[in-house]
């Protein structure tokens, strides 16, 4: 047996969510069935260094999973793309050692967020970033955005509905590029929340429309309350960009 | 009754075409079921410069109907907007005489046909661009594109499946772009013939792979048979750009 990691896309539109699940198309459903064709009907199971939710998309959704074929690592992306839908890629892949893992090797990511600002909405833009009629003040987006960077208990900036019980996290980067009517957020970190780089692109949001201060963001993270932070930001506009591992 | 001009954008992905037809979601059921709600359930009928395929977008599709509303021009873009679906968008709106018709006022027309030039597909480039996975010879391409502008019987770049007789077109621009892995073809000309831009897209994919000559493209012409041209290129990356009419 020979462990293989992945690097793949995906356009996250027309997916339920990269997690199998009893109604709805998956990612991981769709990668498991290319798979099982490539063994004959035998089951390979995937794993990724995450879920991504409905509507999300992957640049560098990373997975593993063990086969027995002897293809040579540089052949399996043109073996899997052509058993895979159009919606999803793998761009790399490589035999790694067993001891590697997906989800637990991983030592930090990076998503992106798409804003897209104009008065009118773009027909071709809808699935691929969120939609803002209004301009966004970019200098207190920038600010707040700062106040995020370093460790802090996210409890403020993480869905309710969870189960994990330390909220700390460290984010790295948190930049705001911006380009045309294209607005950008590039988040890095050591491990991410449920809905934290939504909760936090909401929040930069309503920084931008002046709804937040961008001080308040000190209050909001000392808060540790959900409901201190902005709206959750629609899931058109995330990707997870990239999968970092150390050597 | 007052005659309005709109100028519209859609995503052709998820429709059948934009002509109404029993069977597949259109872009003119939905312009029409927007404005039958605006009008307290009367029928609109709606007039567009042309047809475009299944999976054909528009930038710039021009479209005219009637009312009675008292609207302001410049107000119907929001108006409208907020009754259509999010993969259709007026852009533009304004009030013209009544001598104004869509598609026989129209002087000309501006199409744009994407290549996506790269080995591997692209997941987000799906629907909007020609996925090419080899490197195209772009002076190729340039040579035979400046052979097909002019007044020509383009009866080679027309689908068989037609009944107009003359077959006389004059192509007044033939530009080739080409901006990172994206190539851009733009085309304009007086009218254009049944499926012309995506056979012309086709024969010019050829030419870059040197399938066919630069050269050929005038016996292409000369023989007016279907078969002699490439293959007609696929609906994805065709976008009507833009309509002109004169003052």
């Amino acid at each position: 047996m020979k462990r293989l990691k992945c690097i793949i896309s995906y356009d996250g539109s027309l997916f339920a969510g990269y997690q199998i699940q009893p109604n709805g198309r998956t990612v991981q459903e769709e990668l498991e069935k290319a798979l099982a064709r490539m063994h004959k009907g035998s089951q390979v199971k995937v794993t990724a260094s995450g879920r991504t939710d409905a509507g999300v998309h992957a640049e560098g959704q990373v997975i593993h999973f063990d086969t027995p074929l002897a293809i040579p690592g540089d052949r399996w992306p043109t073996a899997l793309n052509s058993q895979l839908p159009k919606d999803i890629l793998v761009r790399k892949a490589e035999i790694v050692p067993e001891s590697f893992h997906a989800r637990f090797s991983a030592a930090g990511k990076e998503y992106r967020y798409k804003i897209y600002q104009d008065p009118f909405r773009n027909p071709f833009k809808r699935m691929y970033s969120c939609h803002c009629p209004y301009e966004l003040d970019l200098q207190a987006v920038e600010e707040a955005a700062g106040f995020l960077i370093g460790t802090h208990d996210f409890t403020s900036f993480c869905s309710a509905k969870t189960d994990v019980q330390d909220k700390v996290r460290t984010i790295t980067k948190l930049e705001v590029i911006h380009c045309g009517k294209e607005i950008e957020l590039r988040v890095a970190g050591s491990g991410f929340l449920y809905n934290m780089v939504r909760i936090i692109a909401g929040t930069l949001i309503e920084a931008g429309k002046g709804k937040v201060a961008p001080n308040d963001i000190h209050t909001i993270l000392a808060g540790r309350d959900r409901a201190l932070a902005g709206k959750t930001a629609p899931a058109e506009g995330l990707y997870l960009w990239e999968v970092f591992y150390g050597n």
